[in-house]
């Protein structure tokens, strides 16, 4: 399992190529809500989303060979690893599905990196990138089930903790679980933590109803951040182990959340990066009286305009 | 003139309406420009401008009469002006030109104010409204040239030094002169101001050749939140007495820092919200070796699909 200690040391390895990202607290008035909620701006992160955390924490945990890193991702993974990989002067390979917006392939591209498109989702891309690792020698980025990824997602609520110190209730979006399984790592039984999925793409659902991880069908908005075939080992081990509560929560509720956070916040996020908003807003989990809830916005990998949409 | 005093008195009287805005560093790898920036995101200040700050402070301060508030506006102060008139249960009559925007039109509207548009630019909007706050006997709401709304700018400049204690050089856009006055009231001579202006809104550079406020013609793509037809007073004043470097900048290094805050930073802002931060990214300012440097993104009342055009 991966320790707080862990992830201490994760936090100092990626400092330097990693945005401290700021909260914001919004009253009950600011809300609306009855309730006030305090927003950690992840979505501000270098490339765009929490990812780069995990990644760097990887390539510079490993040494990396002559044939460099691959991964596979439905996009912001993708980036992640490229980006880190023009960093730290190494080659890279992505694999992405079909699913992949073009603005996501586009800043693969822009890196430098070596971009194949391939499959229906993310599954047939991961397999792909895992023949070719096979091939090369390259070093794998998994996008969630690796404990060093772990580890760097898990700084995430390192950070959290220091800046909003009093949050009893977290609300955390899950694909593969690497940010949910990264933050509980870290926050053991200190927060409450509400792990949001679209019923689209229902990973931990099947998982819980199943006792382990199991395959399930993935769509909707948000499955080019959160659509993994199942929830990672790693991740479920975790969450077996800290706990969380499960909220399923339908596509329009997460449209009508992208929508809240650019009128009333001027926050852009794609539809994964507000899916943990949009539990709160939806009232699909009512924290109880007295509650301080956190809520990660993780991603804003998407066409400005779409929001509107 | 504004003092430290009434900025904090004024911070504590708005403190239940207003956001304290988040700070995020950029390290100089970060940046690409060969030194860090911290950026004060008060774009995701409720109603997505700094206004509400000198709005509420206004209307906080004195006594509202039955006939309620008037406000003549771009946009940015009208929204502010009628969103805090909602909140505080009194009415509001909200006077915009033309050249006002749909969406900030919209916003003000949607407030329940009473919206009046009319005039080419903002000055003729703020004539009209001064001939009908002198019928009505409403409490004029001064975009920039009110002691109260200095102060409640000001509060901008205290918590962007509580939170980024060892600035050196802060760089603020100008208009009519409100945001960067009360800013400078607060931090005096300890940090070095760089003032920016779109060269088609240029209020400060003709203050200072003529050594008094005249008037400008305004235009360009900033003209909606930094077309003041001149400089107010009480700004040209603290100007006078605190100092500060002028740089103007073009329409379209505004476009390009607008480009740059959405592709590096997912930071969406207005043509005037990214006025400051085109001088550092253009180079109309270099900072000397080892400065500190401060940029306020201050506004983010636009179409989000606008910044990518």
């Amino acid at each position: 399992m991966v320790t707080q200690d862990d992830i201490r040391a994760a936090a100092a390895r990626i400092a330097p190529h990693i945005r401290r990202t700021p909260v914001i607290r919004l009253s009950a008035e600011d809300t609306g809500l009855g309730f006030p909620l305090t927003l950690k701006l992840e979505q501000l992160q270098v490339t765009g989303s929490f990812k780069p955390r995990g990644a760097f924490n990887r390539m510079l945990s490993a040494s990396v060979p002559p044939a460099g890193v691959i991964a596979a991702s439905g996009g912001n993974h993708g980036i992640a690893v490229a980006h880190a990989a023009r960093i730290l002067g190494v080659k890279a390979e992505i694999f992405v599905p079909e699913i992949t917006s073009e603005a996501k392939r586009a800043r693969i591209a822009e890196t430098g990196a070596t971009l194949m498109v391939g499959g229906a989702a993310y599954d047939q891309a991961r397999r792909a990138s895992e023949a070719r690792a096979a091939e090369t020698g390259a070093l794998i980025v998994h996008a969630y089930d690796q404990a060093e990824v772990l580890a760097g997602q898990g700084t995430v609520g390192l950070e959290f903790e220091e800046d909003a110190p009093d949050l009893t209730h977290l609300v955390v979006a899950a694909g593969g679980g690497g940010l949910y399984g990264g933050i509980a790592s870290w926050y053991q039984e200190r927060v409450d933590m509400i792990v949001a999925e679209p019923d689209e793409c229902p990973t931990l659902l099947a998982a819980g109803l199943a006792g382990q991880p199991v395959d399930v069908p993935s769509g909707g908005i948000a499955a080019d951040s959160l659509g993994a075939r199942r929830v990672g080992a790693l991740p479920f081990e975790v969450l077996s182990s800290v706990g969380g509560r499960l909220v399923v929560v339908k596509d329009d509720m997460i449209r009508t959340a992208q929508r809240w956070l650019w009128d009333r916040l001027r926050v852009v996020a794609e539809p994964g990066g507000a899916t943990a908003f949009a539990v709160v807003l939806g009232g699909g989990w009512t924290p109880p009286e007295a509650a301080e809830v956190g809520v990660l916005v993780c991603g804003a990998n998407c066409d400005p305009a779409s929001i509107l949409g």
